[in-house]
Order: C-alpha cells, then structure tokens, then sequence
C-alpha cells in the first residue's frame, strides 16, 4: 500500500492527513490558518503539518509518495504556484518550493472543489466510476469533474465553473459578472433568498415565524415550515428545486457522468429535498433510446473530503509522472 | 507515417478517404447512402467504399492502421454498435463485425459531432491543443469536447449535448423535452426563427422583403437586410449574439478550452457575426487573475472534417489499445 499526505487549505483552518492509496484516511490533524499571516508563514507550517501528520501516523517521511494539496482559488500546478486566492494572501505564491524547504517531498497543488470531487470518485459517492461531477450547493455552486480518474480543470487549470454558467438569461445579477448564473438559483443562499422573497411578500405565512426561530432567513427555513404545513413554504421549495433540477440536467447533459454528486448542507433535509431533485433532474437529460443514464447520489465523504481529494490528487499526479518537485 | 481511413455516414451520402497520422486527406470518395435499405446492405457499401479509398489511394489494406467511423446516433464503441440512429435504419446496428466482413481492419466508431471536434483539434482552428470544444451552429447546436487529446463523450458515449444545456430557464420549448435549451436560442434555425417574427411584427422592415427574396426566413436574412441598413434586422442580430455569447460563455466556463472552435454555414458570414460574438463571449466567462483565456477561432475543416475527425478518432483508439476487432 502506497500512502500520500493530503492538505487542506481553508480561510480559518489547515488541515492534514495521511491516507492511503484506496482513499482511507489514516489520520489527521489541525491547525488554525491565521490568514491575516504572511504567505510565507502561512505555506511554512502548512509543510509542517504534513510533517507532523506522518510522525503522528507513527509513519517516516520515506514511507509517503507525495503531497497533495487543495486549496481555494486557482492552482498551476506545473509551475507549483498558487496563481490567486481571494481569501488568502497568495499571489503567484510558490507553494511547491517552499513546501519543499520543509518536507523533501513532490508537492501538487489544485482548487478545493476540485479535491472533493477526486474524494468522491475514489471513495465516496462516486468510488469505482472514472466519470463523475460532484455539485457542491453552499453560498456558490461548486463543481468538480473527474474525467478518466482525474481531475479535469480546463488548459488553464481554472476549473470547470458550472456554478457560473448562465440559466436565466438576462436573470438576477451574480457577483462574477454575468446575469443569471446557475449560482444565483441553485445555490443554499439561493433557496435563502427565495425564502426572504416569499416571507416578505405573505405576512401571514410561516415562514416569518420559523425566519424569526432561526434569527434569519437560511436554507433550512423553507423546509421547517413546510413540515409544518405552511403552502407558501411548499411553492418556494417547488421553486428552488425546479431551478436547481434545470442546473443538475444541464450538468448531465454537458458531461454525461456515471454519478452525479450532490453535497453541501442543504442535502441534509434528505429525502424532502433528494426524492423531487432526482425525479425532476432525471425526467429532463437527453438520453437516446438503449443509453445507459447517469445516476445521482449524496456525497459521503463529508469533513474530509479535503483531505482525502488533495492526497488523491497528489496520488494521480505522482502516477502520471507529473514534475512535482 | 501511418495511415488511418476515416467514414463519414450520412443521411444521404458516405464518404470515405486515407487520412495520415497528422490529419492530412490524402484522397476521398463518396457515395449515396440511400437510407431506405437495409443496415446491413449500407453498412456492406461502407465497408467497400474504404476498401475502395484505399485502393484508390494506392495503397495496400496492410498499410493502413485502422478505420474509424463517424455516424449520426448513439455510438458504443466499447461493443462496436450503432446503437441508435434517429435517421438511419440502424437499432445496435453491429457496425464492426459487418464491416470486418468486408476489409480485416480494426473498426472505431464515434458521434459524427465529436469526429468533427476531433478533426479542428488534429489538423484545423483547435491544431496543437490538448483541450478543445467545438460548437456547430445549425439546426441544432452540436458539440464535441476534446480533453487531453481524446473525444470526451461521458461514460455512456452519449456525448456532450451542450446544445440540450438551459439557458432561459423556462424559455421555449426543445424537440428533447425540455424548455429553454440553448439550441433554441443559439442555432442558425433560432437566428431564422427570430427574423421570421420581427418581420412579422414589422411589416415595414426590409427583413419582409429579403424573406421574399431568399423564398423563405433563413439565417442569412437578417445579415442581409443589415448591411442594407435596417434597424430591425440589426436588433435581431443583437438579440441572437447575446442569447449565442451566453451559450458559448457556458462552454468556456464549463469546460476552460483553449480554443473554442465555432463552425455551420452562419459562421460564413465573417466579421459582422464573429467580431460581436467573440467581444461578447469573451466579456463574460470568469477567469480569475493571472489565468490564461480560451482563445475563439473560426471552424476550418469544412466538408473533410467528418471524414478526417472519424481517421483521426480511430488513431486515437489504436494508440490507446481499444479492441477494435
């Protein structure tokens, strides 16, 4: 068993893991980011990290192949750089380089979205399958595509921005630009909004209640005051999960994945929310007659993801003979 | 050099000609496909028609490497099927094994859209590229995605249907089902389908007296009565480059190309389309700072195209060791 060390780079925290080459996470540990740091400092101890996660593994840094590392923002990973980050201060930083001044091992380096998809096709939701998107509904639409086993992020390493691709053109404006992003009406802060919308248009729904319970208005509100009863909460839901089913299909349609992954925190309503988005988005690809469809299922592999994807990452990098030192 | 044959079926013909490793035609023929007989007489008649282009080439069977085959339809090439063609009497259509019958060589067989994708990504606009997408504006809007050197068709093969992607969420309806498609907004039968009803709304246009003149609305109109002056067909164009820019700003985002190649008879009409659609496509994708951009080129392949693509994707397969026999 071959074994990598992923990284997870986060605004708040770093974390770091041993895991091997199935996907099993050994071990793993934290520390805060403290991103008001220089990036020098900040990218030292993240070298440090990984050297400690291999000690606490009871493991020596010969026994790891490489360094995996998911970060927010966008990586070149040829070059070992993290081009920009708008949350942290890398700018061109010279991650690869300076990891290595710690750890003497090859360094990857690709976007967080990224990594949790990869966690997800090697073993999560989509474990056993070479093609798979996983869809990630937080304050943006996330998106990850693993093509043949590996990352596919487009020749500038920019990713695949499905979160921001258009769906009602001409529609709300999105914070990328454009109008009408996928974003802007698949997203949880979406369903947060449509729920707002609804509230203040019908003083007497629930949803002022259940919006006042929760000091504001989330993406759990909606399905509160439905379980509750109240119609208005219904018809906002239908709403959202109308738009959302339309990105989803449109996310089939273009890649035509084996599974299509679902995460982010609004998944947890489960089946209120997942039996509807499965029948709407699969009553609309384009299958031809005898295609096999795409399935869609939860993502599993929750808090770790990060970790587990960026050591996968690592690990596919280092099999396809990718410079990393 | 090594030499490949590539088949281009047709509704109503099927060509065939030598094509060398580097995507140059060396010859071609053609003949008529009559789609009222049976799969197994056309599919005889394909097989001879490559032996007769090899032949006609001066070569031996023995010199070429493989055939590969673009058809309209479904594709499995994993089994060597047709598995469905919504023009062609083919229903899993056993292509390889007829084929055999007639010239011993290994046979391939892909989505004639992704064959031309792969053709502008071998020897045309997308030459020199890893990853590429090329959208045809027609009837419909077609596209083949190119990752890493190889068509991308999703795991079922039934390819990237970017043209059955939402775009106005609730727009008109498709011939798939679904409502909104960007192939309602962006194809050459949407550019018609506009310039009919802005006639119809303004009878005093000039758009009614080119309608006569071509005997019907088709693509060309509005570019017509444009350079003629009139404001009507002007704001025509401007709709359909606006509803076009957005769907080709979703390719971009989606699938980060370095070059987006746009082909169909619309695209002859040169600057007035194609300076428009490529400041307006390439105001709206999202690159972060510092990531390189997809580069907008015009398709160059032509008539051969189908023929080169299906040669260039059956070398695609024998390199990659994909059982043709």
């Amino acid at each position: 068993m071959a074994y990598y060390v992923g990284i997870d780079l986060g605004g708040t925290n770093i974390k770091a893991g041993v895991v091997d080459s199935e996907g099993k996470l050994i071990n793993k540990l934290s520390i805060k980011t403290h991103a008001e740091r220089s990036m020098e400092e900040i990218i030292h101890d993240m070298g440090k990290l990984a050297k400690d996660a291999i000690e606490d593994a009871g493991m020596n840094i010969s026994d790891v192949e490489a360094i995996g590392i998911g970060s927010p923002g966008t990586p070149d990973n040829m070059e070992g750089l993290l081009v920009y980050s708008s949350n942290l201060p890398f700018n061109n930083a010279p991650m690869r380089k300076l990891i290595r001044e710690v750890i003497d091992l090859p360094v990857y380096i690709d976007n967080d979205a990224n990594c949790a998809a990869m966690a997800e096709a090697v073993a999560g939701a989509a474990k056993g399958t070479k093609d798979s998107v996983t869809i990630t509904l937080g304050t943006g639409v996330g998106a990850g595509v693993i093509v043949n086993g590996r990352i596919y992020s487009g020749f500038n390493q920019a990713g695949s921005e499905f979160g921001h691709t258009v769906l009602v053109s001409g529609g709300l404006q999105c914070k990328c630009g454009r109008k009408g992003c996928f974003e802007q009406y698949g997203s949880a802060s979406a369903l947060a909004r449509m729920t707002q919308e609804a509230a203040d248009a019908n003083p007497d729904s629930l949803l002022n209640e259940v919006i006042a319970e929760q000091g504001h208005a989330n993406a759990k509100v909606a399905f509160i005051a439905m379980r509750r009863g109240d119609k208005k909460a219904e018809e906002v839901l239908e709403t959202y999960m109308d738009y959302l089913a339309d990105g989803l299909a449109n996310a089939v349609n273009t890649f035509m994945p084996e599974v299509l992954v679902i995460g982010g925190g609004v998944c947890n309503e489960g089946d209120p929310l997942l039996i509807p988005i499965k029948e709407k988005t699969m009553s609309r690809p384009y299958f031809g007659p005898g295609v096999r469809k795409t399935e869609i299922k939860l993502a599993q592999m929750g808090n770790d993801a990060g970790i587990v994807g960026a050591a996968m990452m690592g690990m596919t990098c280092a099999i396809d003979g990718i410079n990393g030192k």
